[in-house]
């Protein structure tokens, strides 16, 4: 038996998926130049409504707006650093969930201080790989910026410990996903390798939990983040089937983001 | 009988289209991170040459340079914002056609003032949803940014007023696509809904205009828009038909913009 | 028997493939926001890391410890400026190959100007195309952007000037790609004219320069950047022979990119 099993058997929220794609949420952006394009296509394929205002004097506002935010320290610009914590507090003030992506905290210095300075703000959910987890939770660095050196389980307890510290949900993604809300650890053990062929395979399942989460009303933010992954690492399965390479694997994927129906969610998830 | 149905049948210019290809007209983009990649393959795939120039220092030169340019509102950086204004009036000073895409105008507080200070200088050109259309007609905002609450018809006397007030032309995009030049309005009733589904797919046809602008020579500005909107939209109705999904479609709008021919834009356009 | 042609036989060494899928070297890129997607997923694919580290104060760092830097100048905001002269100087430093890509030099006043400084820095590899390699040396722009408006062999004195003067290698790519360093001149024949019908068909082999450079150990600078041309334009021409247009060109690109084979490069290469 696991360590960390949770003690009830976890439960995927299909029907978030549903309720995504019949009410369109709003779901905004504040992430690299090299993914935004993957994303904005993500989120439209899920059904979501993508919105990338990531400049100061706008992004503040419209995160009062949107469902749900997506901050990302990918490849932060002074404008877009301004931006997202604009975006952090005016969200935190509006009640508006938001996600923290901090791409290769750690080893960069500009996004390690302003990771830093997100992770104060409380973020909703915080996502990365083990990496950069482990330096958001001030862990000590390593990795190789957006290609983690450890596997998720190396970072469980510094997921735990940032989770309680925000008050929120912290994803290490991996081979097998790990979620936790400081005291319960899900694994999500659904996925291709093909993910981590093709740019944005981490950056945009940020923003998919944003989009899951600006639907999750009475849901918990920790059940709806696992549905999130649920749904996002089984669409990418979907598409491996179809693939003859990375190419045809981020297109296949978002088709499949596009038609994904909660019986193939439910038949094919695979928690622990 | 409609309201403001043509007094005579518009004509669609087909030959603009072989113009093109044979030509390979410069087209300057200063467009949004989200779509500059798909903006430029649209152009390729179409025969256009594409020169994404958005830097203040370069973007007035090129605009002198170019047989069309795009100014697309969606993330502006100060850098874009100061392009946009110089590339704007350098290429009113040159008979440069050029477009413009306020998006999300109405919405943002900075773009929303940046695009009447463009539309003040003019464009030969202005395109988007109803909600951007009516912010730029300054009939107030609403819609979600990028995301129209109001269908083409509610902006048409918007659009017509905003026509007649820059002396070019307005297009307005939707299930069927309106463009006027405030006197004549035509309907184009082709696409298919999965361009809702990408992004970009509203974005890339601002570019597509600037490039039958560039190309469009004795031709009407209103006739050049037109065939801009049927020849793009026609392309959309053929990948549709190879789509399994908003990854597929993408793609095969790529080479269907790519192969697309004169008698394929005659036999399918719908006019109105 | 041609005036340049290489006096030994040049060898393609299809190992640094091999080596590059093990090793999966950081090829950091400094580029233009219309490409960073499709040349990640080009490294990506190819089996390299890719980091699109572009600001100042984060990317002299990262040039240290990258195995490979590219520097591209296609839409270089002030940030990105600072960030490629840092990183120049801090890849000279560390002894870190660095590639040069002058995108539009010779055509646009400030990238013109960057483009001299980066040149005198010493860039292991200068790659561009006949206009953009005889503005970087000097000799004269003319061009339209990102479009030649002459053939490689126009530029071959001014090519191998350039390599002598920066004791490095220049590659200018057309329909056969010329490298030299500056006394030995090789051609590759390989390639498929869909390579021109995409954004970043030029952009992208500059960083998959770069991955090759980080692997190449004994290898010289030259053989390792015809052999980077070889592959690259293999999986080219692999990628054409299934592609219905540019949009499925694109994606059978970066499929054929992740499954090149040494023994498919040894048999198809055509070097002159």
């Amino acid at each position: 038996m696991r360590d960390h099993a949770p003690a009830t058997t976890p439960t995927i929220h299909t029907e978030l998926l549903d309720r995504l794609r019949s009410t369109s949420p709003l779901v905004q952006s504040i992430t690299n130049t090299v993914v935004t394009n993957f994303t904005a296509n993500a989120l439209l394929a899920l059904g979501a409504a993508p919105a990338m205002v990531d400049i100061p004097g706008e992004a503040g506002m419209f995160a009062g707006l949107a469902g749900g935010v997506l901050i990302n320290l990918g490849t932060p610009l002074a404008e877009n650093r301004a931006a997202a914590v604009e975006a952090a507090a005016a969200a935190g003030r509006a009640g508006t969930p938001w996600v923290l992506d901090p791409v290769a905290a750690g080893v960069l210095p500009i996004r390690t201080a302003l990771a830093a300075e997100l992770v104060a703000a409380g973020p909703t959910v915080i996502r990365g790989n083990a990496s950069e987890i482990l330096a958001a939770a001030g862990a000590g660095g390593g990795g190789r910026g957006v290609d983690s050196t450890a596997g998720p389980e190396a970072a469980l307890d510094a997921a735990r410990g940032l989770a309680v510290r925000t008050g929120g949900v912290v994803a290490v993604s991996g081979p097998t996903d790990l979620v936790t809300d400081g005291s319960t650890v899900v694994r999500v053990a659904n996925g291709d390798r093909l993910l981590t062929r093709i740019t944005g395979g981490g950056c945009a399942l940020g923003a998919v939990m944003a989009a899951f989460l600006a639907v999750s009303e009475e849901t918990t933010v920790f059940d709806a983040t696992v549905t999130a992954v649920a749904c996002y690492t089984i669409a990418a399965e979907l598409a491996a089937e179809q693939a003859a390479g990375p190419g045809s694997f981020a297109v296949a994927f978002l088709d499949r983001l596009g038609d994904l129906t909660a019986d193939q969610v439910r038949q094919r998830v695979v928690l622990a």
